[in-house]
């Protein structure tokens, strides 16, 4: 069990995290910082954490482990800004979605701090990336709540030169909140993260924005269904968030597109030859593929 | 109000008609027909209708209006081999998605029937086109109910040559069964529900389709959360029937997702460049565009 805990920043998933440790007594303390002061007074108010710390220095300091859970591109910045603060036994993680970016600013900013003379140190902080796959419409931390990650996946992508120690804490951090933890390569979990949730948003903006430009939008709009409205609920969703998450996962979400784009291109062909044969096997062959999905998530 | 209504095809959309008819007296008799005989007994036995006819010249003898409520590419089928049965004095209606390629076949059929010399008749029966905005999960006749349409749009599209009186009656149907009717041109109505609905199946076929191809298939459908969930729930809708919709409503479909793809082009470029702000512009107006859709929903 680590002594101090440090979460950086406070929002949904910093949050609930640190409610979660205070609720497994996971460590000795669970400190928050954030660029915000107000949020890490009301986080106190709320009893999300056991200190809140103005000052990153203040929060690294003495810290067995350090998170990470920052919007999704600043935590490529913030991780450059801590790693050279923290000793080597720290151990260091995230909770971003997307991985990919941020073993490159990980492994960068190490190298950096090695080749640098002038630095006196032992070594540098193993990082440890994770991601859990829960969220909710609301966000902040006052939405938070300890049992957010409960029977939810969090995908951990281990370096492959890293430090098992450090991994195996990170495991028990997330088990100790109730997760189910997995591991797998960091371009495997872009590619899966790609496909599943970030190609799917990309798809309901660019649905009602084409939609919303429409001649007819007005009308699109007085006549669209329920089925519509559950289709681009996704299109809710918070444009400074999605552009980070697209921009910090741009190749294999270029990747997913252009792959749907084939298919997408197939059935609109199937379309206008008026090829009922094909249209039907891809629409059943698709409804099949989504109720074993359904089946598999219980 | 009419002596006899004939509603040809007992599934959830014309059963749900028979039963709002009966509740609301708006016929003497509502009469179905059904090409499944166990259907019609089904409906007989779930006091959906008055009577059930097992021959369709039965079942259209002395009705003044015949609606039909069978799948939408049968519907071109069923209008020209009941037209040639009507007397001049009888309104036809239907219920389907798609209008356009009814609307041809009606003329089609007419002007045959009129060219005719063999046929001694006086007229043929005028048609109303209907589309009634409203479904469910279920189907068949023993999902339907009679408050399926209340408060739902019924959109009609009357022939510019049409029956003035014709057009009454079939409006005083869908007001009866609590709907709120509009009137559009077919070329209107047939773009907007190609946007609103079949576009977005298109895509959550081709989406599952392609995921389910992927080499990552197992691990995209073991990760993906909620929001894909959601995204995809229309892609388990009955492959038949979403074919049948899209032969039926070719060009409008096309067209549609050909401005999608152009939208999604445009997005996925911006993506690859790395062009944050042309992103959050799209996703913001998007969003923006979704939140006064919900509201005008209410």
């Amino acid at each position: 069990m680590p002594g101090k805990v440090a979460v950086l920043g406070l929002g949904l998933i910093g949050g609930s995290l640190c409610r979660a440790m205070r609720a497994s007594g996971f460590a000795d303390e669970v400190v928050g910082y954030d660029r915000d002061g107000g949020v890490g007074e009301l986080a106190l108010d709320l009893g999300v954490v056991d200190r809140f710390e103005a000052s990153l220095e203040h929060a690294l300091s003495g810290a067995e482990l350090v998170v990470i859970a920052t919007p999704t591109l600043a935590a490529a910045d913030v991780l450059g800004e801590v790693l050279i603060k923290l000793p080597a036994e720290t151990v260091l993680t995230d909770v971003a979605s997307v991985k990919g970016n941020l073993v490159a600013a990980y492994r960068q900013t190490r190298a950096a701090i090695l080749a640098d003379d002038t630095l006196s140190i032992s070594g540098v902080a193993p990082f440890v990336p994770g991601h859990p796959i829960a969220g909710s419409e609301r966000s902040g931390v006052d939405a938070s709540r300890p049992e957010l990650f409960e029977s939810h996946r969090v995908i951990l992508t281990p370096l492959g030169d890293g430090d098992a120690d450090a991994l195996a804490l990170v495991r028990r951090l997330w088990e100790s909140a109730g997760a189910e933890v997995v591991e797998m390569p960091v371009a495997q979990h872009d590619a899966i993260l790609a496909a599943t949730s970030h190609l799917p948003h990309i798809l309901a903006f660019a649905l009602v924005d084409a939609l919303s430009r429409s001649e007819l939008s007005d009308d699109i709009f007085r006549f669209a269904a329920g089925g519509f409205r559950d289709f681009t609920r996704i299109a809710s969703s918070n444009p400074v968030m999605w552009r980070d998450i697209a921009l910090a996962n741009r190749e294999p979400l270029v990747q997913a597109i252009d792959d749907f784009g084939e298919h997408l291109k197939a059935l609109r062909d199937a379309v206008a030859a008026g090829n009922g044969a094909e249209l039907e096997n891809t629409f059943a062959d698709a409804r099949s593929a989504r109720e074993d999905f359904i089946k598999q998530q219980g």
